[in-house]
């Protein structure tokens, strides 16, 4: 016999805040997975990694199976060989000089966040965010007590310009601006990129209002079309750019392997921070290895590839089924396409109706805080539905803005 | 060029009270690695791994490579199909009835640690913790500042007619204790386990005060002599107890696989507060699969025996060698071996003497916050050392004692 408990008083201020991570997914077969941020299985590289797995495990174990440092440095770091690998690849693509102390790795780009969150916030802080967000790091931001100021995105990105206005209206009010979170490349849920301009002038506001700059890069390397802009971490003279990136939407997500580059002493603050063990010695030296033997490079060419088709006939589709009700972004990179239903037309009612014909969307009140405003969005991840399975997918969201139009 | 950044202004006042977990390792060549508490790599099951992850890659890896989730739960709470085998074995292991709400997935055994810290800690709060104790759980109360309160541990466990003291001078104070971390099983670094009668009065002391139990089990499968205890978690009837495990000690610490079991409600708690994705699902099919083929148990069979052997060479060694200046104690089971030096023997000495040497153990200030009434003590791990270099090891560690005995 059990009496129950009530846990109400016993519950941390975080753990009120936050939202719990359980539910029951609705009996509903999904046949068009539109929803999440997934990766195509078939770009999967399921013999390397098979090979290199085996590999590591017969000739490394007796290391590669304990905790993750190495000889020098910290199992909370992770394992030294990817962390140089990386290294030596941030100096080569953003041309910045990084070591090991300069790169910790984390449990996806989303531990990353979460750990500069815990490292720089306090109850009562401010923290910018784009105006529609990831929700995710809102979560983490909101559990610490601090409050994310959202600061609208058009076709260039952040408005850097309205940023400037918050950050003035908040040191008229006493207040600082810890730091800036921004998805400057290939945005979700709008897929824009903030332009080069607009780099150099939030790097320069950074200095002037002396504030930290967190730079999401998990989609930077999925450019399909267009120029390649140099990251904001690229850019940076002042070291108040610290970059998270990830293997998740590149390789697989459950290698549950990101990493975060930054100055040394804003990486030992987040190290500072970090409630666990590191992540996985054994997955890091597949991923070390995988990088060595020169594979990385050639697997991004070649989901940029996939990725690239994908998301033409992903727009293709859009225009035959749903022009004049819809409105789309083209994006030159990322997972996703941001869509805006026209006037009058209910997006919670066309994403009942899809969903119980197997399309699911995400709504855009989950990229928005605010749901009123933000009931005539939808975000369309093009990524995982198999090639041949996008159209007839539109198709299905077609007729369910069709029927919501009717109504 | 750049100019220097002063970060300490936004470091939050948990990255002021963490400690950043960079260090430069000394050069010396360690032979005999007493220190921390790693597994016998000799006990992994390599072709066991090898054989199930490529079945899991090249089977499931659709969905297997993909976030943890699951087509039930959530991502959060991981992989599902292993939460289902935890809960079961819970069922038969502690007769408790769980399922898999009340099971969540962790990288390690720590990280259900800092979470439970974080879902169930505010400033200020108050937590019982063993003294001596593990590091890292006295890091998670103190990043959020809240206070460790030290409970001394004798031979039978933590001394909870000083626990009762404790609570009744924190009333009296207008406090409260929110929660007793407790390594009931095993403990480290003493190697004792809470007696009975002590596990009954502190789950009576639990309902009484109104306080929960985080009950350390990592260590508590690792039984190599002497009768079998309940857990803390099986003799619960109110609730109060959350368990943490890991296939850490037991499998590999690579795979970063632990687990959280307790009423669905702490769960979500703990689940709330989290700033991950959860565990790998690849990860976690594997260790699913090995529960599900039965590998699980006879593994833990042939562990006990590895370890039992190490114990009984470390035990006999530390007679051979070091009678007389050194007491220690005789664990049942776990990992360690606590030693106490004898009177005028400066630990600090004898640590550095055996390091010189290539002999490593972890001095007794890092499981006792205060330095100075822990320089009589270290703790050696007797289970990754080979059994045959158990022996010259402690002899070297013998000449150290020697050595600081005599100047």
């Amino acid at each position: 016999m059990t009496d129950a408990l009530d846990l109400s008083s016993f519950r941390s201020r975080a753990a009120q805040r936050g939202r719990p991570g359980y539910w029951d997914f609705p009996e509903v077969q999904i046949k068009w997975a539109f929803e999440a941020g997934l990766p195509d299985p078939r770009t999967f590289p399921i013999d390397d990694l098979v090979r290199i797995s085996e590999r590591v495990l017969r000739e490394d174990a007796d290391d590669a199976l304990q905790y993750g440092g190495g000889a020098h440095g910290s199992i909370v770091y992770g394992w030294e060989g990817l962390r140089d690998r990386l290294a030596e690849r941030t100096r080569r693509v953003d041309g910045r000089e990084v070591d090991r102390r300069g790169v910790l790795l984390t449990s996806g780009g989303v531990q990353g966040i979460s750990l500069f969150c815990q490292a720089f916030l306090d109850e009562g802080d401010a923290v910018a965010v784009e105006l529609p967000t990831w929700e995710a790091v809102v979560g983490s931001v909101q559990r610490l007590g601090a409050e994310p100021i959202a600061v609208p995105v058009d076709g260039d990105g952040l408005r850097v310009d309205l940023l400037e206005k918050q950050i003035e209206a908040l040191r008229a009010a006493g207040r600082r601006l810890k730091f800036v979170y921004t998805i400057a490349t290939f945005h979700t849920p709008t897929g824009v990129c903030l332009s080069l301009e607009r780099r150099r002038r939030l790097l320069e506001l950074a200095r002037q209002w002396d504030f930290l700059v967190l730079e999401d890069n998990v989609y930077g390397e999925l450019r399909y079309s267009g120029e390649t802009l140099p990251t904001l971490f690229a850019l940076d003279t002042s070291e108040r750019v610290v970059k998270i990136d990830s293997f998740s939407k590149t390789v697989a997500p459950a290698l549950r392997l990101g990493w975060v580059t930054g100055h040394p002493d804003a990486i030992a603050a987040l190290s500072a921070v970090r409630g666990d063990l590191g992540v996985s010695q054994w997955v890091a030296r597949v991923a070390e290895t995988f990088l060595t033997e020169g594979l990385y490079e050639p697997h991004l060419d070649k989901i940029r590839a996939v990725y690239r088709d994908k998301r033409d006939v992903a727009l293709a589709a859009l225009e035959q089924h749903c022009a004049g009700s819809l409105h789309w972004n083209v994006p030159d990179g990322g997972y996703f396409l941001w869509c805006t239903l026209a006037d009058g037309i209910d997006g919670r009612e066309v994403m009942k109706r899809a969903f119980a014909e197997g399309v699911v969307c995400r709504p855009g009140e989950r990229f928005c805080g605010d749901p009123e405003p933000a009931k005539s969005y939808f975000r369309l991840a093009f990524t995982m539905v198999p090639h041949e399975a996008i159209e007839p997918g539109i198709a299905v969201l077609g007729r369910a803005i069709a029927a919501s139009t009717r109504s």
